[in-house]
């Protein structure tokens, strides 16, 4: 693993050197790093780049590392990663990714996730986005997250784009059987002229099953965000979603939530709201001592985090 | 006049035999009545069906009347009505809509509605659809609003559909400059398997323009409703919108309100929840007396005018 990938590495997981348990880290479309444990087992794809990682009933507690990292221009990573969580099994699944480059060339990863939880698992997955390096060329992620969620399963996701993405399309998409539960928390931050499109669509197909989605974004330069997500009651079930957002300079978002009740049973509720940071918070702040900016700066990141 | 449209007019406007001040009664594609006054000037238009409606800046608290009917199967009446607003005036128009066919024919009203509002005009604008008949003809109203309003006017819009439309299409564009506000109420009620699309697109170009949308819908039977709406901040502005549904029986609702911030002066807020009656609200009225159906009939009322 190179110097780039450790930077990157600490960016985006808690990597201090090492990663205790199961991982998996790809460099540059490149494996330089596997461990399975005796409950997960991590083994590469036959026919296609990317991994199968199974988590065995008797999982509890455990983590699995799978972060990505391009360390320089002129690569475009596609990988796809499958993880079957069995019935039953506690697992948190850590994949973030990060891209680099210091040349005119671009840096992309596109990775095509897919979860399938058996009845009664949960799964914790996280992942952190981050671009750096000081070329021109495009930093890019793109990633597809497909979940299929059996019954009592649960999923929190916790998906943040903490900055350096020129361009981002983020495609979610998630079918819950009766009685499972999503949660999403999704945090993108964006600066200069990067742009970031982020396209959610839910069904629920279950009865009581359940899906929580909250979206924050901060745009900031003259950057660009576009939010859509389509949440489908097809069923007794209930669905949240809440896009808020926060422009700076001459930041611009679009927030397009739909519902979709197809069925007398599904209650669906949706807040949305927009606008600049409160001159009265930044006025608070700066009697506590802190410049305009820090005091902006503070909002961001609770904001971010709320 | 003929006695449908008689009918029609008490459904949709408050006509008792006659109107009093400016009034334009459409029949059928034809004219059956019409009456100037000396603050409002209607004429017919000459290179295409409808009217000029124009609004002097001496008018102050008068109403006009513009309503149609279509009162038997195989019309498909289309008419443009443009609406000058001058400079101050202050106005009510009742503009609304009955469409009756007792035979296998379609019985469809098609009115474009153009809205030219001068500075500091303040506009009230109700419409009433409604459907009768007992023909298997398809019974519809397809409106076209095109709003435009100058610095400090008030437009109020207030739209209802009662029932027994089979299909409608509706499309409500604004176009905000300074200090204007636009304030929309929509009410749509769709039995059996009537469709009810509606669509607002609003944009807020002027300093301190602001939006309030709110629409209501139940839908029962097997009917389905589509709601879109594009709200425009391009500036110091604020918009406000909330779309809620009631669904009985099998009846569906897909609701999909857009927010542009295309400045970061501009606030957005939006709301949506989609479900159907409470249980409680039932009992509650059930204990004072009302059966089920009275206490639904009463919830829904009350709902459709909040």
């Amino acid at each position: 693993m190179n110097r780039i990938s450790e930077k990157l590495l600490k960016m985006i997981s808690d990597f201090a050197g090492e990663f205790r348990g199961a991982f998996n880290i790809r460099e540059n479309g490149e494996c330089v790093g596997r461990r399975s444990t005796p409950n997960i087992r991590i083994e590469a794809k036959k026919d296609a780049p990317g991994l199968i990682i199974h988590i065995s009933p008797e999982t509890a507690k455990e983590i699995v590392y799978i972060p990505a990292c391009v360390t320089h221009g002129a690569i475009d990573d596609l990988v796809y990663n499958d993880f079957y969580v069995e019935a039953g099994a506690d697992v948190t699944i850590i994949a973030g990714c990060g891209v680099h480059t210091d040349s005119g060339d671009t840096a992309r990863h596109n990775g095509i996730h897919r979860f399938f939880l058996e009845s009664g698992a949960h799964v914790l997955y996280k992942e952190k986005h981050v671009g750096t390096g000081t070329g021109t060329g495009q930093k890019r992620i793109d990633p597809v997250t497909d979940m299929v969620l059996m019954e009592n399963s649960i999923l929190e996701m916790d998906t943040v784009q903490i900055g350096g993405i020129d361009s981002t399309v983020r495609k979610t998409t998630a079918r819950l059987a009766a009685g499972a539960r999503l949660t999403i928390h999704e945090s993108i931050l964006t600066k200069k002229n990067e742009t970031a499109k982020t396209d959610f669509i839910v069904s629920m197909d279950g009865e009581d099953s359940a899906v929580d989605l909250i979206s924050r974004s901060v745009a900031k330069g003259t950057s660009r965000q576009d939010y859509h997500s389509r949440i489908m009651g097809n069923c007794r079930c209930s669905g949240h979603s809440e896009c808020d957002a926060i422009l700076a300079d001459q930041g611009i978002v679009n927030a397009s939530p739909e519902l979709f009740a197809g069925s007398i049973d599904a209650v669906l509720i949706h807040e949305a709201a927009i606008g600049k940071i409160a001159g009265e918070q930044v006025i608070k702040l700066r009697t506590l001592g802190l410049t305009e900016e820090e005091a902006e700066e503070t909002i961001i990141k609770g904001f971010l985090k709320a």
